[in-house]
């Protein structure tokens, strides 16, 4: 592991680091908060996994979301990873599009050729980067949440329910959160996991709440002026098939906010108590 | 005016606006954030301006800063503009230069050729932005602020200086308080101002204050890490005119910090404040 960077935020450290993924086949850079805490000896601290959406790296989150406040306050380690992989030999979009391939990784083990080498965010997310940060920063790994924008918010929401041993806590912003019905996901999926639909089931938030529900309750923020709403994100459809499974959630519907970081960072101080409590 | 966009922010609105400028000769955009307050009938509200640095726009603050929480709860308006002129025919640096032409306007009236038709940055903030903000926003023009970063602390200080009827408080973040003794404003100066260094003294904050000092105290945060404070900044050498001059002010060395958006990040809720109480 290499540090890229590194600024005082909040009396913590905004650092910024790239290490070697074999999970992936190629260098990856992620971003790490560590709370002023840690510089007087205290820790280890409760850690979350914030995972960007479409088009973003690991320098949106750390940049906009104004999340360090209050991980500050709170003595929370966040780790904010790239959206996919990266660099030489690692294939894109033909067409260059900003919702597959660079950028869009969709948190999955990519099956289909030419993705399945490097594409595999699920096993990156859920395995490799955390034994990572467990060996390199003074987390708790027993008290991990994960949480997450858009695409992310897919990401968080499966992760989690396939891990909640590994990721005790959920919360999303603005989650794809029915992929296998929407153009974002059905892109995606057909193109990684190739066209039997059955396969996607388990990277299908509203598939897999079915049967994995959590032991927690999920989080999730959606605003109503977000223009995907409709046609990609479909909150109500994950929320019927939650409330059909027993499994706990609450669904906010926030008054004319968008998709965009100003979203999340009014809403972010929410989402980190709301983990803190839990953890 | 025309707006660019516009999205909710902590029950407020973040805008973008376009107008065309007829001091500089161009087209600008800037943003303004309005409080929630206004949407149920309340205000006028204090305003402050905010000048940005080097190779800045209208957007970093904005999206950066994480003002608006505490603008939100204070009930006030930032409007945040670009940098210098832009646009066909405006301009740049020959070589494309970073610290001056596009990006870098130094909040000056140019008086060399060829920079004299539109880097005028001078006039626009101290009187065509605040007549239109002024028409346009629900402000009370009788309380109002200015503030700035690095090249925008220089121009806060100097304008403020200048102006103390129409911008009543002002603070800065690692200003650059003496440009006629360092190598940004010596390059900037001799290019826009000419060679006659007698001229430059009416935009140089250390020079200004030894003959007009301010009403109220000068707020200044300067972070210790920052890789500019030795060579551009200095801003002891201000400290030293303003002691002389009987000029108030708080000169704040904050250990650790640099000069990135997240030393702003950290204290823009102290200069929030500290403005808000003195309007």
């Amino acid at each position: 592991m290499e540090k890229k960077s590194a600024a005082k935020s909040f009396g913590g450290t905004q650092g910024v680091y790239s290490h070697s993924s074999s999970v992936l086949s190629c260098d990856m850079k992620f971003a790490v908060y560590t709370p002023p805490q840690e510089k007087h000896g205290k820790g280890p601290f409760p850690v979350l996994y914030w995972l960007s959406g479409l088009t973003c790296t690991e320098e949106n989150f750390i940049t906009k979301a104004g999340a360090q406040r209050v991980a500050a306050e709170l003595g929370l380690v966040i780790v904010a990873p790239d959206t996919s992989p990266r660099g030489e030999g690692v294939p894109d979009d033909p067409e260059g599009a900003y919702d597959f391939g660079l950028g869009a990784g969709f948190y999955l083990n990519a099956t289909q050729e030419p993705w399945s080498k490097h594409y595999r965010m699920y096993d990156y997310i859920a395995k490799e980067l955390p034994a990572l940060i467990e060996k390199e920063f003074p987390v708790d790994a027993a008290r991990s949440g994960i949480l997450g924008h858009s695409m992310g918010g897919h990401g968080a929401i499966t992760i989690h329910l396939k891990n909640q041993d590994k990721f005790k806590t959920c919360s999303a912003f603005s989650p794809i959160v029915a992929p296998s019905q929407v153009p974002w996901g059905k892109k995606a999926f057909s193109n990684y996991l190739g066209s039997d639909e059955a396969k996607w089931a388990e990277y299908d938030a509203t598939a897999l709440v079915t049967k994995h529900q959590s032991k927690t309750d999920i989080l999730i923020d959606q605003g109503t002026a977000d223009n995907f709403l409709a046609e990609q994100l479909k909150p109500e459809i994950f929320a019927n098939a939650a409330s059909a499974a027993g499994q706990a959630y609450t669904l906010r519907m926030q008054e004319g906010y968008d998709h965009s970081y100003y979203f999340i960072a009014t809403f972010i101080e929410d989402h980190l108590r709301w983990h803190a409590e839990r953890l």
